[in-house]
Protein backbone atom coordinates (compact mmCIF):
# COMPACT_ATOMS: atom_id res chain seq x y z
CA UNK A 1 0.00 0.00 0.00
CA UNK A 2 2.55 2.70 1.11
CA UNK A 3 4.29 4.33 -1.99
CA UNK A 4 7.16 6.63 -2.20
CA UNK A 5 8.74 8.17 1.65
CA UNK A 6 7.63 11.95 1.17
CA UNK A 7 9.15 13.54 3.42
CA UNK A 8 11.10 12.88 7.00
CA UNK A 9 9.94 15.97 9.99
CA UNK A 10 12.18 17.22 12.24
CA UNK A 11 11.39 19.68 14.81
CA UNK A 12 14.21 22.05 15.46
CA UNK A 13 15.03 23.91 18.43
CA UNK A 14 16.23 27.26 16.29
CA UNK A 15 15.11 27.42 12.60
CA UNK A 16 17.90 30.05 11.17
CA UNK A 17 20.18 27.35 13.11
CA UNK A 18 18.75 24.12 11.69
CA UNK A 19 18.44 25.61 8.11
CA UNK A 20 22.09 26.80 8.34
CA UNK A 21 23.17 22.96 9.53
CA UNK A 22 21.43 21.97 6.25
CA UNK A 23 22.53 24.46 3.72
CA UNK A 24 26.24 25.33 5.14
CA UNK A 25 27.14 22.76 6.73
CA UNK A 26 25.88 19.51 5.20
CA UNK A 27 25.22 21.54 1.80
CA UNK A 28 22.11 20.97 0.71
CA UNK A 29 19.28 23.29 -1.02
CA UNK A 30 16.81 24.52 1.51
CA UNK A 31 13.82 26.76 0.62
CA UNK A 32 12.93 29.92 2.65
CA UNK A 33 10.75 29.49 5.79
CA UNK A 34 7.40 28.82 5.33
CA UNK A 35 5.30 30.10 7.70
CA UNK A 36 1.86 27.62 7.86
CA UNK A 37 -0.23 29.63 10.69
CA UNK A 38 -3.12 26.21 10.17
CA UNK A 39 -0.85 24.19 11.30
CA UNK A 40 0.75 25.60 13.78
CA UNK A 41 4.32 25.42 12.16
CA UNK A 42 7.09 27.52 10.11
CA UNK A 43 8.72 24.72 7.72
CA UNK A 44 12.19 24.62 5.39
CA UNK A 45 12.41 22.46 2.77
CA UNK A 46 15.63 20.37 2.29
CA UNK A 47 15.03 19.17 -1.08
CA UNK A 48 17.16 15.92 -1.47
CA UNK A 49 17.17 13.77 -4.74
CA UNK A 50 14.73 11.54 -3.65
CA UNK A 51 12.72 12.86 -0.64
CA UNK A 52 12.92 16.07 1.34
CA UNK A 53 13.34 16.60 5.05
CA UNK A 54 11.10 19.10 6.75
CA UNK A 55 12.30 21.23 9.35
CA UNK A 56 9.67 22.51 11.72
CA UNK A 57 9.52 24.91 14.40
CA UNK A 58 6.42 25.89 16.49
CA UNK A 59 4.34 28.98 15.35
CA UNK A 60 1.75 30.68 17.38
CA UNK A 61 0.16 29.36 20.06
CA UNK A 62 -1.26 25.63 20.65
CA UNK A 63 1.45 24.46 18.10
CA UNK A 64 1.13 20.58 17.76
CA UNK A 65 4.68 20.43 18.13
CA UNK A 66 5.48 22.06 20.72
CA UNK A 67 5.49 19.70 23.41
CA UNK A 68 7.47 18.08 21.25
CA UNK A 69 10.05 20.95 21.59
CA UNK A 70 9.38 20.65 25.34
CA UNK A 71 9.77 16.81 25.78
CA UNK A 72 13.20 16.87 23.19
CA UNK A 73 14.33 20.47 23.72
CA UNK A 74 17.34 19.57 21.30
CA UNK A 75 14.72 19.05 18.34
CA UNK A 76 14.57 15.60 16.58
CA UNK A 77 12.93 13.13 13.98
CA UNK A 78 9.04 14.28 14.53
CA UNK A 79 7.41 11.90 12.32
CA UNK A 80 7.90 10.04 9.13
CA UNK A 81 5.34 10.58 6.02
CA UNK A 82 4.73 7.90 3.39
CA UNK A 83 2.40 8.68 0.05
CA UNK A 84 -0.61 6.42 -0.60
CA UNK A 85 -3.11 6.41 -3.57
CA UNK A 86 -6.62 6.79 -1.49
CA UNK A 87 -6.45 7.75 1.55
CA UNK A 88 -10.16 6.91 2.50
CA UNK A 89 -8.96 2.97 1.74
CA UNK A 90 -5.69 3.36 4.09
CA UNK A 91 -8.01 5.21 6.85
CA UNK A 92 -10.67 1.56 6.20
CA UNK A 93 -7.00 -0.70 6.37
CA UNK A 94 -5.62 0.83 8.87
CA UNK A 95 -8.64 0.49 11.03
CA UNK A 96 -9.02 -3.44 10.02
CA UNK A 97 -5.49 -3.34 11.42
CA UNK A 98 -6.52 -2.34 14.26
CA UNK A 99 -4.14 0.38 14.00
CA UNK A 100 -4.96 3.67 15.79
CA UNK A 101 -5.46 6.49 13.43
CA UNK A 102 -5.36 9.76 15.23
CA UNK A 103 -8.45 11.82 14.57
CA UNK A 104 -9.77 12.47 11.11
CA UNK A 105 -8.21 12.78 7.81
CA UNK A 106 -7.50 16.58 6.98
CA UNK A 107 -5.68 18.61 5.04
CA UNK A 108 -1.95 18.42 5.18
CA UNK A 109 0.50 21.13 4.99
CA UNK A 110 0.88 20.40 1.10
CA UNK A 111 -2.75 21.08 0.73
CA UNK A 112 -3.60 17.45 0.30
CA UNK A 113 -5.84 14.34 2.48
CA UNK A 114 -3.47 13.29 5.39
CA UNK A 115 -3.85 11.21 8.23
CA UNK A 116 -1.73 10.15 11.44
CA UNK A 117 -0.96 6.87 13.28
CA UNK A 118 -0.52 6.15 16.87
CA UNK A 119 3.51 5.84 17.58
CA UNK A 120 2.61 2.96 19.76
CA UNK A 121 1.26 0.85 16.36
CA UNK A 122 4.33 1.65 13.97
CA UNK A 123 7.61 0.79 16.15
CA UNK A 124 7.40 3.96 17.82
CA UNK A 125 7.36 6.06 15.00
CA UNK A 126 4.64 8.68 14.20
CA UNK A 127 4.02 8.07 10.81
CA UNK A 128 1.82 10.26 8.29
CA UNK A 129 -0.01 9.11 5.52
CA UNK A 130 -0.54 11.48 2.81
CA UNK A 131 -2.61 11.01 -0.50
CA UNK A 132 -0.54 11.58 -3.23
CA UNK B 1 27.29 17.95 -0.46
CA UNK B 2 24.62 15.40 0.53
CA UNK B 3 22.52 13.94 -1.57
CA UNK B 4 20.32 11.30 -1.62
CA UNK B 5 18.54 10.16 1.28
CA UNK B 6 19.97 6.28 1.46
CA UNK B 7 17.45 4.97 4.55
CA UNK B 8 15.61 5.92 7.44
CA UNK B 9 17.08 3.51 10.71
CA UNK B 10 14.10 2.58 12.67
CA UNK B 11 15.07 0.07 16.01
CA UNK B 12 12.14 -2.05 16.91
CA UNK B 13 11.74 -4.16 19.91
CA UNK B 14 10.30 -6.88 18.08
CA UNK B 15 11.03 -7.72 14.55
CA UNK B 16 8.85 -10.54 13.46
CA UNK B 17 6.16 -7.88 15.07
CA UNK B 18 7.83 -4.79 13.55
CA UNK B 19 8.14 -6.82 10.14
CA UNK B 20 4.56 -7.33 9.91
CA UNK B 21 3.38 -3.46 10.47
CA UNK B 22 5.43 -2.83 7.45
CA UNK B 23 4.46 -6.07 5.72
CA UNK B 24 1.05 -6.35 6.44
CA UNK B 25 -0.47 -2.90 7.80
CA UNK B 26 1.73 -0.51 5.90
CA UNK B 27 1.75 -2.74 2.81
CA UNK B 28 5.58 -2.68 2.04
CA UNK B 29 7.66 -4.76 0.56
CA UNK B 30 10.28 -6.38 3.13
CA UNK B 31 13.31 -8.41 2.89
CA UNK B 32 13.93 -11.77 5.28
CA UNK B 33 16.09 -10.95 8.31
CA UNK B 34 19.55 -9.95 7.72
CA UNK B 35 22.03 -10.85 10.34
CA UNK B 36 25.04 -8.48 10.60
CA UNK B 37 27.00 -9.77 13.47
CA UNK B 38 29.53 -7.08 12.90
CA UNK B 39 27.36 -4.41 13.22
CA UNK B 40 25.54 -5.69 16.26
CA UNK B 41 22.28 -5.83 14.58
CA UNK B 42 19.79 -8.09 12.39
CA UNK B 43 18.18 -5.84 9.90
CA UNK B 44 15.08 -5.97 7.45
CA UNK B 45 14.86 -4.09 4.81
CA UNK B 46 11.76 -2.21 3.43
CA UNK B 47 11.71 -1.48 0.30
CA UNK B 48 9.93 1.88 -0.96
CA UNK B 49 9.74 3.14 -4.37
CA UNK B 50 12.41 5.81 -3.89
CA UNK B 51 14.58 4.86 -0.60
CA UNK B 52 14.50 2.45 2.65
CA UNK B 53 13.34 1.80 5.73
CA UNK B 54 15.94 -0.35 7.51
CA UNK B 55 14.10 -1.79 10.64
CA UNK B 56 17.04 -2.79 13.40
CA UNK B 57 17.16 -5.34 16.55
CA UNK B 58 20.28 -5.89 18.89
CA UNK B 59 22.12 -8.98 18.10
CA UNK B 60 24.96 -10.01 20.21
CA UNK B 61 26.44 -9.03 23.33
CA UNK B 62 27.31 -5.16 23.11
CA UNK B 63 25.11 -4.46 20.60
CA UNK B 64 25.43 -0.48 19.30
CA UNK B 65 21.37 -0.30 19.54
CA UNK B 66 20.81 -1.77 23.17
CA UNK B 67 21.56 1.31 24.98
CA UNK B 68 18.68 3.30 22.54
CA UNK B 69 15.95 0.20 23.40
CA UNK B 70 16.66 0.60 27.12
CA UNK B 71 15.54 4.12 26.39
CA UNK B 72 13.12 3.33 24.06
CA UNK B 73 11.32 0.48 24.76
CA UNK B 74 8.55 0.57 21.80
CA UNK B 75 11.28 1.34 19.60
CA UNK B 76 11.72 4.42 17.47
CA UNK B 77 14.12 6.24 14.39
CA UNK B 78 17.85 5.39 15.14
CA UNK B 79 19.08 7.97 12.24
CA UNK B 80 18.52 8.83 9.33
CA UNK B 81 21.69 8.07 6.51
CA UNK B 82 22.95 10.37 3.28
CA UNK B 83 24.87 9.97 0.39
CA UNK B 84 27.91 11.64 -0.28
CA UNK B 85 30.20 11.12 -3.27
CA UNK B 86 33.88 10.82 -0.87
CA UNK B 87 33.49 10.16 2.64
CA UNK B 88 36.90 11.79 3.33
CA UNK B 89 35.78 14.59 2.09
CA UNK B 90 32.81 14.93 3.93
CA UNK B 91 34.63 14.03 7.10
CA UNK B 92 37.02 16.83 6.32
CA UNK B 93 33.98 19.52 5.91
CA UNK B 94 32.22 18.10 8.78
CA UNK B 95 35.16 18.98 10.92
CA UNK B 96 36.06 22.50 9.43
CA UNK B 97 32.24 23.35 10.22
CA UNK B 98 32.53 21.95 13.81
CA UNK B 99 30.80 19.23 13.68
CA UNK B 100 31.42 15.76 15.46
CA UNK B 101 32.01 13.23 13.99
CA UNK B 102 31.73 9.94 16.04
CA UNK B 103 34.30 7.69 16.38
CA UNK B 104 36.44 6.99 12.80
CA UNK B 105 35.32 6.22 9.25
CA UNK B 106 33.91 2.82 9.05
CA UNK B 107 32.38 0.11 6.92
CA UNK B 108 29.08 -0.16 6.99
CA UNK B 109 26.43 -2.69 6.73
CA UNK B 110 26.06 -2.04 3.28
CA UNK B 111 29.77 -2.68 2.95
CA UNK B 112 30.58 1.08 2.35
CA UNK B 113 32.72 4.08 3.90
CA UNK B 114 30.49 5.63 6.94
CA UNK B 115 30.49 7.84 9.63
CA UNK B 116 28.30 9.05 12.20
CA UNK B 117 27.80 12.41 13.25
CA UNK B 118 27.32 13.70 16.77
CA UNK B 119 23.09 14.19 17.03
CA UNK B 120 23.76 17.52 19.09
CA UNK B 121 25.58 18.99 16.20
CA UNK B 122 22.83 17.78 13.75
CA UNK B 123 19.40 19.08 15.04
CA UNK B 124 18.91 16.33 17.65
CA UNK B 125 19.37 13.77 15.13
CA UNK B 126 21.99 11.45 14.53
CA UNK B 127 23.09 11.54 10.93
CA UNK B 128 25.14 8.56 9.03
CA UNK B 129 27.10 9.62 5.79
CA UNK B 130 27.40 6.73 3.40
CA UNK B 131 29.90 6.93 1.09
CA UNK B 132 27.46 6.27 -2.59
Amino acid sequence: MIGKLNHVAIVVADLEAGTAIYRDTLGAKVSAPLELPEHGVVTVFVELPNTKIELLYPLGENSPIAKYLEKNPGGGVHHVCYEVDDIEAAAAKMQAAGARVLGDIKIGAHNKPVLFLHPKDFCGTLVELEQA
